[in-house]
């Protein structure tokens, strides 16, 4: 809805977009004043005014009925996640929904200067919030038992996050699923992180927020340890950083994704690092090498294993990571452009390992 | 997602709830092992142990019929908003969709006293953070302009926003669409928000923010004039005051929520305030009395045109509001819980108008 008009409520509307024929948007009525000045769409409509019977006058099935019939359309193209309540109803009156094969927009993969500039400010965000992490991991001291401490009390993932929040917030960026796991959590790539600290064991540090006025996500990830690594830890990150720095290089327009993604696996074996199963758990590299990055954290490309040509205009991920319950886990992870002739880091943020 | 089994990830996941037979849950394998920590299921699923073909491992439409298959489903009911492209998938694997009537699982509107609990957490953080920004405004001083300044800066809507947020952080919720409308701003019920906030005018300040760790919302409003208010400004306040404390005395169980409603728009009416429209544009009371709290923002029960009965345990807003371009907006809104002879606000703030 913010792609193809601009305008995101909080509350269902209802947009046809009839191509040559402009965009209408049907909002209810609290929304309307507003929906005049922000949405770019032809004309905005409030269900009265489309002459909705007034027991239906809050569905916005029938407001999609209503519309359908005013502007003569018989035949809609939704995407695969459009609600399947409006589309029944939509089909009830002799209206036909096909679905888009893969994106409703396509050609949002490929980002203009402005959304690549929106995009930059979630990463000046999200690079700020991870500045303010490792300051705080730096700043702390360890105790006997080998916890971080901070000013006089443990330091947590939890608090952490506090900080990493704090730091987003100062350029209007949030984030909800921030990930700071030490130890064995950071052994597994989704677990949030909880508890205390502890020097000597890989943290790992991911960091995806939306920028607030624009809706575009940014995301980064380092890995560091407090003190001193284990020897296998240190194997690890000077594997992944290897590879991290190999793929940004290998990134251009025409390259396949896919290609990335194997050669990384490759360079990994080669190291040593195999990605398979040890007492049913995964260890090595398990997920994919990046994705897509716009008004979704998650969205076209991905660099894995689906076959993609990179083009000029994509913003993708590039996080490689090995993870191993018995070492932890490293990972990561920068957000880059492609342009004409490689990739542009968006935003630029050193890569720190053993911190001090 | 969340209500049905405590889970939520970034990414789409399959969930099939057979009643006694109990409830199936497919995640993609990276989110495995936090779905078997955190689902509250029978069976947490993988695409690989259902079989699911590599080449749509990816795709969560095949991870339905896969799982449908696995557990002998001929038939689903789905909610209207069940996207369209995962219901058509298990139409063609001849497994029957149906849409509830309504909510998918109706008895959500009634809260457990655990959720009430986690929606008082959230009204904790929206209550500290218009405490907070009541704060702000008394100390702030008023220019020649008539303009709102705080040590030395012009006090901008979306500074006061900061503060908010910032208070919101320090009790793990967070807004996104937070309200602070000044003047002719205040008039439009859904307008953010934005420039300098000057003195004698409406400003209205809605807070609704989502407790992070249970997911659950918050809502409040208050209204206030830094300095004098109009006369009609002040008739408006004492008419919104007076009919918002009736509607509070008035719910308890089994009263109906129109009625409520209904009684509100005509005691504006005997105070003279007719909703209408002027120049097109809508004044009076415009906007229904309430909404549901829960997992979303807006769910049901709703207090506005719709025949519902109050039941205890029911968690609604209690909003009504005086609207016009000339005089500005004047909204109250808290949050209530129904009891089993009353209704309790989740969490009291004060009613200040007129600041110094």
């Amino acid at each position: 809805m913010r792609y193809a008009c601009g305008f995101s409520p909080v509350d269902p509307v209802v947009l046809l977009d009839a191509g040559r024929k402009g965009k209408h948007l049907v909002v209810p009525p609290l929304e309307y004043g507003r929906a005049l000045d922000e949405a770019r769409v032809s004309k905005v409509w409030d269900p009265e005014a489309l002459r909705v019977p007034s027991e239906s006058r809050r569905d916005p099935a029938a407001w999609a009925v209503a519309l359908a019939r005013r502007t003569r359309t018989c035949a809609a193209t939704v995407s695969a996640a459009f609600p399947i309540g409006v589309a029944r109803a939509l089909e009830r009156a002799r209206i036909r929904v096909d679905i888009a094969e893969g994106a409703l927009y396509p050609e949002r993969a490929v980002k203009s200067e402005h959304e690549i500039a929106c995009i930059a400010l979630a990463q000046q965000g999200a690079v700020a919030a991870m500045r303010a992490a490792l300051r705080a991991l730096r700043a702390a001291r360890v105790n006997r038992a080998g916890e971080l401490v901070d000013r006089g009390r443990v330091l947590t993932s939890e608090r952490l996050k506090s900080v990493i929040d704090r730091a987003l917030l100062d350029r209007q960026c949030a984030a909800r699923e921030t990930i700071v796991a030490c130890g064995a959590q950071a052994a597994d790539p989704h677990h949030r992180g909880e508890g205390p600290l502890r020097a000597g064991e890989t943290i790992v540090l991911d960091i995806f927020p939306q920028h607030q006025p624009s809706g575009y996500w940014g995301d980064i990830t380092r890995t560091v340890v407090k003190g001193r690594a284990s020897p296998m830890a240190r194997r690890m990150y000077r594997a992944v950083r290897a590879a991290q720095a190999w793929a940004r290089a290998a990134i251009r327009p025409g390259v396949r994704a896919d290609g990335i993604h194997a050669e990384i696996k490759r360079r990994f074996e080669e190291a040593g690092f195999k990605t398979e199963h040890r007492d049913g758990r995964p260890i090595g590299f398990f997920h994919g090498t990046g994705h897509g990055v716009g008004l979704e954290i998650h969205e076209p490309p991905s660099i894995a294993v689906a076959k993609v040509r990179l083009r000029a205009g994509h913003v993708v991920t590039v996080e490689p990571g090995l993870y191993d319950p018995a070492h932890g886990g490293v990972r990561i992870e920068d957000t880059v452009a492609v342009t004409a002739s490689g990739a542009r880091v968006l935003v630029p943020c050193p890569y720190p390992f053993e911190l001090p």
